[in-house]
């Protein structure tokens, strides 16, 4: 049996995120008391990845369950005392600006999801992140780093820069937001990028044509300092909680695992199934308290994938029915972009989470993949991303939990790991599949999602077809 | 000055190579005497890449330089006494076909140049050569392996091995060459392959064109056990030496520094220019018997470059005319394919040089680069290989020697080092420009290259237009 140990929560930043549950003991102030894990990198037991329950008792953890990598959390953010004189620095510099995808980038770098870096790319990471997924740092370790974190600029922008040693940062709407300091512009090769980092070069790709296609043909790197904390007033900032803000909620709770599950789309009963017993087999394995960090990814989606305030709003009702249990489940937004890189993603998706204090991350089939863009195929083989996961350099420490798929049983009714001794029982219901459901009205079969989730999704796609028809009308008036 | 310790060859295979020179002291069964070298992977001086000159006398070498990569040098064929069982073994098994370039990776595989790897990779090797340029060993350490080394087939050929375990491989004369045994078949993505290795996915690139796109949609990766040894019989067998014939023969010479030049290039003044100012730079660094292995490629290249038979001639030449010394040179046959792959190629050249035993890898501009196939630049950034080679996991224990671009020096008369305070002064001869001089028939400016080994260049294009031409002729006459 699990037993959980609540904690209140005294932060108002974490009271406010309503899918942190509340009505925990008083427990303010709590140190996270060392605890044995086992987390020997290279001994796998068949179902948990790289985790033996031979070596359990083996490691004692320090200040939370996985150290950073590098060692110490990055954070970019300037303190408030120094912040008026940051930004008068910042006057006399030549100014970039940022797109709302590069601001997202600064978020992320600004609360060290990608530590070790301090900044965008400067070319030696560049290379390394392209070349070998990972980053060297100075004692000879490695770091996985998969996907170029990289600032480009066009050529009226270097000429602009000259030799100016540091840049101040605008946000889309002007504001000042950063200075990136000691800067280096270098090429930007996009063939060679997106060859590298995609497997293809097919025209089509969201991140591409959203992001680099337009981008300038230099990148300039160096190291950020940013004003103050990134925040989009669409009323989930709350939401977005720092590596640093879930390592102390982990700490709080006592957690003694905490598996993390990515995510770009509503959670349906398989997704739930699977984290649920991801949770059994921990405590199984001995384990008093592993908490579920549910973390769906809130920066740029493609057009056709569900927004990041439904998901949300379904992520709620998931918990308010009752499909995962909100005591030892955090819902938090992950504020990277999306690549839709598949292998190649699916690190820097498992690496973030390391920073933020999760040892054990789940994966499943295709993870961040999608179709080819021109070719009557997915992009990558679905089973490329959990085995490149499991190799990655730099991923030793986190177990990795590649999971069976789960698929909707038509005898049993209901979502359940798929058997192939019966396999004319199973229904596979893709997200494109689910997508049209709701978008047709068309009810999914009886236990695919809770009713509350669902109903989420069908109003989402009603007020789509709404606007599609109130955009048709407009524009045969015209 | 020099010291050079001369030792008598004794070994027939090592005599009947006329680049070794054969006039030294009769030394037989000498063993190599522990010597202290540099190689601290992390410590760099400005010149000598990974090596500081503070950090001489740290480590005592063992029985050579530098270790194989995975410990020991593999060494793939099998027994003379087992030989014929093995083939009766094989007439059981169903046949794969190779190609004459798949039986030059036989040829690499089973002399150890790609050492640990012991033969075609399976999946799990692929993926990691793929996405990360290294392989993990057992003890947790990496080792560089940046192309894929694979076998493809075709669905017929898939089908007809069926369930079997193992397989035979036939040359492309028929011959039986070997066995590849506890298969795995699995999907070749070659455009995902054609996009990781080469950072594009342009057609025209000239291993994709001759190979890849040819080949079947399936790779198949297994143990290898070749039957005899791979010979040409093009009388240029006796420069192929294995890594371990090499390794004797730098413990004979008493090498303390084996400093390894990768071309697929005519040898001019430029490149003789840096291979002397290496080694005198060696020997002002401590070293006393620095040895030079000039080592060209010998696998499939692209239809423009220089054949193998005429670059040996004129390699002969340059030797013979004194341009490198003969005492010190080593001259072989790196019996590699050529992938022109720039930044991830040149990884696989130093790497397989570790296992040759040099501890020491000279690195230019653009190195295993070419043109891009459709558009008007090159391929690759010219600096990008020398950066990603000193980046490279599992390359730390190799010294790179980036070197100073050499070009012609009008005023000097002489291939010299580029100095930019005199820019003008300068012609840079590109390969394509020496192939045109030699073509046309016009001279390259004094000091260019040796006169002997201009002239094996000036009769090999002579004797293309005599075939061109033989061939017009018959063309218009039919």
């Amino acid at each position: 049996m699990s037993l959980t140990i609540r904690l209140h929560i005294t932060t108002t930043q974490f009271n406010s995120n309503p899918l942190i549950t509340t009505h925990e003991r008083n427990h303010h102030n709590t140190r996270f008391v060392a605890k044995p894990i086992c987390s020997n990198p290279l001994i796998r037991s068949p179902f948990f990845g790289r985790m033996s329950s031979a070596n359990k008792g083996c490691v004692v953890v320090k200040s939370s369950l996985i150290d950073p990598d590098g060692g110490s959390l990055v954070d970019l953010v300037v303190k408030e005392s120094e912040r008026d004189l940051k930004a008068r620095d910042a006057e006399s510099m030549p100014m970039v600006s940022l797109t709302r995808i590069d601001l997202e980038w600064v978020h992320v770098l600004s609360e060290g999801w990608a530590s070790p870096l301090r900044g965008f790319m400067r070319e030696d990471e560049y290379l390394q992140s392209l070349h070998f997924n990972c980053l060297r740092m100075k004692d000879g370790s490695l770091v996985n780093m998969s996907l170029p974190i990289v600032l480009a600029i066009d050529d009226e922008a270097k000429e602009r820069i000259g030799a100016s040693n540091d840049v101040a940062l605008a946000g889309p709407d002007g504001d000042l937001v950063g200075i990136l300091r000691s800067i280096e512009i270098y090429k930007h090769n996009k063939e060679e990028r997106i060859a590298r980092t995609w497997g293809t070069t097919a025209p089509g790709l969201p991140y591409v044509e959203e992001v680099i296609t337009p981008a300038g043909n230099w990148l300039i790197g160096g190291d950020l300092e940013v004003l103050k904390r990134i925040k989009y007033n669409d009323s989930l900032d709350n939401y977005r909680l720092s590596p640093q803000q879930l390592r102390k909620e982990f700490d709080k709770r006592q957690a003694d695992a905490v598996f993390a599950f990515q995510l770009r789309n509503p959670v349906h009963n398989g997704h739930a199934l699977l984290m649920n017993d991801t949770r059994r087999r921990l405590l199984e394995m001995g384990y008093k308290n592993p908490i579920l960090l549910l973390h769906p990814l809130g920066g740029f989606t493609k057009v056709d994938d569900v927004p990041l305030d439904v998901r949300m709003e379904q992520h709620s009702k998931i918990l308010e029915d009752g499909v995962l249990d909100p005591e030892t489940t955090i819902v938090a937004i992950f504020p990277s972009p999306m690549h839709y890189a598949g292998p190649t993603e699916v690190q820097w998706h498992a690496k973030a989470r390391i920073n933020a204090g999760a040892n054990f991350y789940i994966v499943g089939r295709d993870p961040a993949g999608m179709g080819h863009p021109t070719e009557k195929r997915d992009l990558y083989d679905p089973d490329h991303g959990k085995k490149v996961l499991s190799m990655a350099p730099g991923l030793e420490k986190l177990n990795i939990l590649p999971f069976r798929v789960a698929a909707y049983d038509m005898v049993g009714k209901k979502m359940a790991f798929f058997d192939p001794s019966r396999a004319k029982d199973f229904l596979f219901i893709s997200g494109t599949k689910m997508r049209t459901y709701a978008r047709t009205g068309e009810n999914p079969p009886d236990g695919f999602m809770c009713p509350g989730g669902w109903e989420v999704l069908v109003k989402y796609y009603e007020s789509l077809q709404t606007e599609e028809a109130t955009a048709a009308t407009q524009n045969a008036a015209v």
